[in-house]
């Protein structure tokens, strides 16, 4: 069985594979209109979500894939996560019941789970997100975790396909990933997988932030490692203007800095004190009319300016749709592996 | 681009079609079934709905189209929605990009934004709801606004045309919108949407209300006017009995002054002090057979009594059921309007 | 029409026909789809709930029912339950309007409403469950009140039958219902309908429970009854082990004692007391080789330990698993009626 936890696990063929398919779900929304009917989805957000729920519900219903949607604390009770510890506390339910029980009901499941903001080793290794995909019978799909956000990378690879031409290579092109300013620290799941994404496509790959915002290192091996075999390059930088310097995109995402795990304080006050690393119209102005990328959502006026978002150059909205051609394909890639095991043949898969 | 966020907005001959269209579907539900199979629906709720997201979530099933609900602050975060301010605060996402990123999922957008409560200008002009559909790329729907309720609107005309004989004038017919004690403060928008459908329809309407409780002078205008045009009539007075006296119909709804912008208090006392506008058995044994109406949902005992609540001349029940039937019609019109832009046949909007 | 409240209302071979069609869609989940194409589903859930609200908005999709879920209290308002009282509270609406509205646009209806724990009469009587079908002019399925759950006693049967063999008969198997710990005083929603359930199907069924748990009079009544009828037996004991003796089936359930409506302390006070009435490998090992039920959600190491749940000789998920399956069962049972009295053919349910 296959899970999309993080594509680090995925084979080159599947990953290619889904970038074709999401470019084509892009270029003709109804193809494959109702080939998976009759299969259910099962989501559980345990964080608050718009593009992912709305583009997981319609790309699922445009597949003939029944949809439900679970968000515990809210319609539904917590869930315990400890194993073999008596359940004397507020949760009514545990994860393994919860999981093993949806994976009776559908074919497939996704899950939101964020970082805890509190300990760092369970966030690094996803712990929870490995713990749920453990406890299912059926293919889990990653709807962003502690440390990654494949359904985004997907998304985002394909806008960055279409944008500079399928047919053309994107290697040679300067993908700068610049940490931003914001008032909370963020969890590190987009700019990992931003990473690794970029990386994996062959461009070359500057991330630039502040000292004190450094990835974990297994990510920056993994980036480096991918950069080597596709034939990009991969370097790190604290300085904005030099990254930006004939880019050809720049993906801005603000996270907060490992700091914020022992001594939150003065991670805020760092965080705080660099707001000039907001993306303004001069600092795309360096760049080889490159454009500007954002995951969503985004605060105006701290993280970008307005006249940046609002201009000609801007993807953002294109990767919020990609979301949905990307995820179909996802779903696509899964159901039709499980329509194969089940000796069945695709569309067929009730 | 056609949306539908006032009825005033629209051409007589599409009002006109709406209902015809509305009372087609409310004979027979499942005709168009399925007609815009793959064309896809997301509504942001700001506010709590019962008829409403119910009757839209089926009204577009029914249809073929597929709907999504968001309800910013539960599931989903809160938006920002002044420009040009950086976003410090506790909004995560600003309404042009929510907008802008669930026009790209789907084909129609529909929106509940009820009144400030605190913002005169803001709310007798629909300030939000244009914001709103300024950042949207498809048709949007007014779901209850501020000052507008047209979903109502459309279904009350359908019953009353459906009540009084399709064939049948309704010119010469006595429609009383009376004033209803509450014990809060509620929006106008039905108010003011149900006085513009009753004198569009060329009936004789009379505003029943206390001093105090008086409707947006542009309202009034608009409601002379219409009156004017189609042959039939309109006053106001404060004597309940009086304008009960001889009415087909007596549409109850409470609302609040506009005292509430800037003497909360005292416009509470005032309307703490109306409880006699309750509509009780006597005040219909004044009309002519007349029947009661009422928007729901309605505060028995306070609005109005059980017993003309539970007697045979209510209507209250078979316009909640034409909200169903009406957003049909609604949709429908938005969404052939769509396919004819796209240059595709209805039925193949995908 | 026909309401699913209580199977005790059913007869017996309605009963019998919708585990032989339960069991038919665990073998086959797609014979019947579409079948109700068109119908409308409504469900209130007044508590919390994920197996029903999944299973159940799988079980309406695959029939072809559009389901549509109303929380009160989250994204609408809360109801008035009184009759003759004017509404000056909290509420919006009277149940009266809101389960009235929901009846005009669904074809059949299902509420979740837990027993108040403060009102015993209520409370043992399903009062609340009895006036909402009473506003209701399409049939309405119980999805858990005060004292049933019969979605669940039907799944549970379904299990029984298939874990022992459709056609061997389930006489003579020994089903013993055991009170489990629990720091909250659950329901007995699902106590009393297993009684009844196990009882109905003939088997020989001991109800354990220390003293102080006792069910209502009215419920061991009719056990009783049943049992006689269907020529297995009853009894009652407040010996754990005893009862686990040559058991066939554990179905362990944790409830609150009839205490808790006069002196809450009192009944805290004797059910902490009785934290060994935990099910373990060694009551197991007191049975024939005896499987392990229960409805879930469970507390791991206050209601049973690991070692049960995750050993070979438990049902609990085929038991949630069944929840869909009889569900389809019910709804299918509940729409075909509608569809004769309407005088349409089965599948042409719009």
């Amino acid at each position: 069985m296959t899970h999309l936890l993080d594509w680090l696990d995925v084979e080159e063929d599947d990953w290619k594979a889904c970038i074709l398919e999401a470019l084509a779900f892009g270029e003709e929304r109804d193809r494959a209109w109702g080939r998976h009917d009759g299969s259910a989805l099962g989501m559980v957000f345990f964080n608050d979500s718009l593009r992912t729920r709305v583009s997981m519900e319609l790309a699922a219903s445009e597949l003939g894939v029944r949809s439900v949607t679970v968000t515990p604390g809210s319609g539904t009770w917590g869930f315990a996560w400890d194993e073999g510890r008596p359940m004397n506390g507020d949760e009514a339910e545990h994860i393994r019941e919860a999981v093993g029980v949806m994976s009776r009901y559908c074919h497939v499941l996704g899950v939101r789970l964020f970082a805890s903001g509190t300990d760092r080793t369970a966030d690094v290794s996803d712990a929870l997100l490995t713990r749920f995909a453990a406890s299912s019978t059926v293919p889990v799909i990653n709807l962003e975790s502690a440390s990654r956000h494949p359904c985004q990378a997907l998304a985002d690879a394909t806008v960055l396909h279409r944008h500079f031409g399928e047919g053309e290579d994107l290697a040679g092109k300067k993908f700068v990933l610049s940490w931003a300013p914001h008032p909370k620290p963020l969890p590190m799941a987009v700019p990992n997988s931003t990473l690794l994404m970029a990386t994996r496509l062959g461009m070359d790959v500057v991330l630039a932030r502040p000292d004190g915002f450094e990835l974990d290192e297994s990510v920056i091996d993994a980036a480096r490692r991918q950069a080597t075999t596709a034939g990009g390059s991969f370097s790190e930088t604290d300085d904005q203007n030099a990254a930006a310097d004939g880019a050809h995109v720049i993906y801005a995402k603000a996270w907060g800095g490992f700091g914020r795990y022992d001594d939150p304080e003065s991670e805020a006050d760092l965080r705080l004190s660099k707001s000039d690393w907001r993306i303004t119209s001069e600092t795309m102005q360096l760049t080889d009319g490159g454009q500007f990328m954002h995951c969503l959502p985004v605060r105006r006026g701290v993280v970008v300016d307005d006249a940046v978002l609002d201009g000609e150059s801007s993807l953002h909205l294109d990767q919020a749709e990609f979301r949905l051609h990307a995820q179909k394909a996802i779903l696509d890639w899964l159901l039709r592996d499980r329509n194969l095991r089940d000796g069945e043949s695709a569309g067929d898969g009730r």
